[in-house]
């Protein structure tokens, strides 16, 4: 089974919720989900972020609607990272 | 829980207290917290510093009151870090 | 026997399938593929992306069956990296 | 308690006395303290000089007692770190 | 003896035999012989190739000899690393 | 007692002796010195060089006088870094 | 005794002998000699080459011998590292 293992996202969110609590939402998202979130340009009622999302396996439709839930829109997969590991490792 | 891992912030503060001053009293918002503070830009009465602290949990709340209490206010969150430890590690 | 360990190819996809499930499809070609790809340019009905294949042993037109699947098309190979291993390694 | 790890700091000099004999009262300051100096301007009468300074806990007060005592002014703190240890560590 | 350890070669080569192709040729000249390739320009009959060539002793002879029968011209050896060692080692 | 570990030397010298000889005898000063001189500028008579010197403990006033004795003269030090080791250390 | 580590050399060469042969060349001066030669720019004639010699201990005297012998001259001394090991090292 395929696992992605990185995901770097460009994502067009509200000012609220502020940063700091969208990087918590994904990374609940599941265990050993570590979020980097950076303000990439700032308007009067967005802002342009740029989010990777990195653990061993990433759940992206989980991602994806708690982008959606928290009015947020995703406007492009930068960059994927996936791993084909072999059965017996 | 998530963990906040690393800020990195944009803050508007007037020169007094000083950097230094100003670096010490957001470290002793708990153990473990490391504080690196850049002066960006300087004018009459005030200074742009980008702020990044470190820490194993950072708590927001509490670095946002000594912000505001030392008579600066926080411009942006320009960088977030989280992390979903799973619960047995 | 030379092992195909590195390819950096330059594919004109469409939009649909999207990055992720793309990258996804190329890693299932065999144990131990990682893919990471990102998108160069988007156009209105394709996008340009990078594609850097790694594995122990790359199998070319087995990709480049998957690539054409997708309804893509391989642009070109831009880097390559072979290995002759000593037999007796 | 709070301590200060590194401190860069802006300073202008006379060019007696000159940077190694500066750089040396700085280190004199304390045990295990590391200066390195770097000569960013050069005018007819002083020089500009960027100090770094790290220690396992810098005594700002002192440094700065120090920079005076030579002639130089401390023009200004361009960055500072700070670690707050644990207790018990 | 002195061994040759690298070589950065500045190829011409028809597009037919593809870069993969090419690169193989080229590493099945000996063991251990680890072969980079990347496109710099591509015209309409032919491509320009940077080639990075390690090994534990490259066989120069050899890899003209190959690049010649594949139809391609070595414009230039733009690097070479060789070593010396000691007869004991 | 600080010691001085490494100082950048900007220095004007003739073309004899030549860079080969000048950072020797500048090695020569004391054991386990490292010397690394590059050519900056050319003129028609001097040569502008300058001179990185690390050391467990550089005799600064040693240097100098070797720099001049080869007619070359110190323009400027660039930097410095000192270090005071604890006594117990 | 000095001991001299590394030369950047700036040589002028004729195309003959070519880049592998002039390098091979200059580490046969002795063991453990790593040379590394790039082509810096390419004349009708002549070619501008940088060659970097690493080695315990560099004969210089027996490398521009080599160097005229091929019909090439050395340009300039671009750089030079020494060590003064201590006499029980």
């Amino acid at each position: 089974m395929v696992l992605v293992k990185k995901l770097v996202l460009d994502v067009l969110k509200p000012h609220q919720p502020n940063a700091l609590e969208f990087c918590k939402a994904l990374a609940e998202v599941g265990d050993n989900y570590s979020v980097n979130l950076m303000v990439i340009a700032v308007d009067e009622k967005t802002e342009s972020v740029q989010i990777v999302v990195e653990a061993p396996s990433i759940d992206f439709d989980a991602l994806q609607a708690v982008i959606n839930k928290m009015g947020a829109s995703l406007h492009s997969i930068d960059e994927v990272e996936v791993n084909n590991p072999s059965v017996d490792t």
